[in-house]
């Protein structure tokens, strides 16, 4: 297993910051994308956070990425609206259409926007807090790579598609953000550094069979073999997996359907281009009655759930999004948690930008 | 395992007619529930069909459904609405609640309607169906008593909690109608009475433990010793179980706190009335762009799916709704598949509400 180090929020913000800086974007651009960057180390949501600083910078310095991008509203009605964001940065065009959502919804009490050729935007979660920030409800998903196979099927159809849910509360905000796999593929990636078998349910062989071999299953992803994660459910039908093949579903038409943009297929097929298609939702929750008594209700729930029984053997119920609260405590305390080969990039990224890495040095 | 008789759709559908009006609803209203209860049936949704008229017929004849209510409308905006049931029918004011979130989204571009203090309504998928025969896209939801305990818990907080969604495609429109709990009850209750075990990740015993005994936990969950369903991904965090409980709780929030109406701890503890919440969504893909477009594109990505590789061993993927519709060719030209304890049943109530059973008798 890697060692990992801390590395204070304000010098991981700074550095992140210059690194975007160096490829074009303006400061407030800069700060925006890493604002969503860091929100999932943060969250102690590893997978989506700095360690994937060197994805976009390469995806960047390809061309996939378009810094200049003008991204256009090809569709629009008081309540919705399509953009096709030219290839420009994920997070940028994400937080735009959030935005855009958020201002529909304070207009006519709901905006739905769904956007096309995006990139890789980050924590769905980010986009929903948005909302919730604005006392709105939120709803966000995207669509992915295929790496989910249908019921009964044995090639990646749909992507691992997320779906985020937020709803303001007290003392905290419901927040729900989850892909529709049984898992991501990050935990698969993890597995197969360990070298230790996976729980049987979790993926596929290339011949649709259940696998327990999590480097067998990577490869088999990365050479298009066949195989892939199951849904939400797992394997066939026992334990209902056609129910998070449905939800993936959902997604897909939010997304690649409304945003007439790729569906999961057909995402990373063009010359390296993304194509990625997101979904964003805003609501007010006023638009069904008194929005004091509404949350109060809603709150008082959520704490008979935290308030109820216990599984023997268990000290606590969770509800969604008090995990990732309390690790932003931590984090913010006590710096975020970076794994070497992480720093090692970050280092490699900031020789080759001509960004000043002294900060990090200080560190380790 | 019982017998099964086939009895004609006709007859079915005017002995549970008859079995209504002589509840005191008019022939319109009765026509309406019996659609909705043999949309079921002909479906192959056996639990949610004609096996739950004995069930409907005892709570109309406790008082707990009130025949002659009044629903009232108590808060609207031009895309939404707050509906109070007052006891009605579930079925009767749910018809009522999507008609109206059509015309919302016919005007508006999209309709919310969340309903409370309501009954059991029949399968979700009836009225997205509603939606989608208008060239809409529909959402259904509802939240039942609670039987579905949150990850870490042993107390049930949440109910079945299925999530419905409806999108008009070619040959035939999408419809995804699913619990979000691993099983319905019903399927625990085929267990208990073949007396076999149920696969581990499906309940929990009394304890918050798995357990494989379907009658134990039935028996619990009557005299609420704690225990229940598990949420969609099983037990603990191994699976993703908290994805399936975050879905039952975005119902939970459609339908009990924006209708204001009884979260899932609290159906059927008031004097034996239900007071179940409901959710209905409609809106016009239109709000997108060109609707022939959008279809197309969605109807061709279904294509690709259904023509995908299949796992060694399977001959077909399916699209969400292909097994209903299916089985819907089949019940209309062979008849519907009761069993002889439900069969045994509608002629108790005919017997008792004057209804002439003679075309039953016809049958076995």
């Amino acid at each position: 297993m890697p060692t990992y180090m801390r590395i204070p929020y304000e010098i991981a913000q700074r550095f992140c910051q210059n690194v975007f800086n160096s490829h074009g974007f303006s400061p407030e651009e800069s700060a925006k994308i890493t604002d969503v960057l860091l929100a999932a180390d943060l969250g102690g949501i590893e997978s989506h956070g700095i360690q994937r600083l060197v994805r976009y910078d390469a995806e960047i310095r390809a061309g996939f990425v378009d810094v200049h991008a003008q991204p256009e509203t090809v569709f629009e009605t008081p309540v919705s609206a399509v953009i096709d964001a030219k290839d420009a940065m994920g997070q940028l065009i994400s937080y735009e259409a959030m935005e855009a959502a958020i201002r529909k919804a304070q207009t006519s009490g709901i905006g739905m926007v769904a956007v096309r050729n995006s990139n890789h935007y980050g924590i769905a979660g980010y986009y929903t807090q948005m909302a919730s920030k604005q006392d709105l409800v939120g709803i966000c998903m995207t669509n992915t790579e295929a790496i989910m196979v249908p019921t009964f099927g044995r090639q990646a159809m749909l992507g691992t598609n997320p779906i985020a849910f937020a709803m303001p509360a007290d003392p905290t905000d419901y927040l729900f953000d989850a892909s529709t796999t049984v898992i991501p593929r990050g935990k698969l990636e993890v597995y197969k550094k360990r070298g230790t078998p996976v729980p049987k349910g979790w993926v596929l062989d290339e011949n649709g069979l259940d696998s327990t071999d999590a480097a067998r299953v990577l490869d088999n992803i990365i050479a298009k073999r066949g195989g892939g994660i199951l849904p939400l459910g797992g394997s066939g039908e026992e334990n209902s997996g056609y129910k998070g093949y449905g939800f993936g579903m959902l997604c897909e038409i939010c997304t690649a359907v409304f945003a007439q943009g790729a569906t999961s297929d057909l995402i990373y097929k063009k010359e390296g281009k993304a194509e990625i298609c997101h979904f964003f939702a805003a609501f007010d929750y006023g638009i069904f009655g008194d929005k004091a008594a509404i949350r109060s209700q809603f709150s008082q729930y959520l704490q008979k759930v935290r308030d109820a029984n216990k599984a023997q053997g268990q000290e606590r119920i969770y509800i969604h999004g008090e995990k990732e609260l309390e690790a932003r405590g931590d984090r913010m305390k006590n710096g975020l948690l970076v794994n070497e080969k992480t720093l090692e990039e970050m280092r490699s990224i900031a020789a080759r930008q001509g960004v000043d890495a002294s900060e990090l040095d200080a560190i380790a």
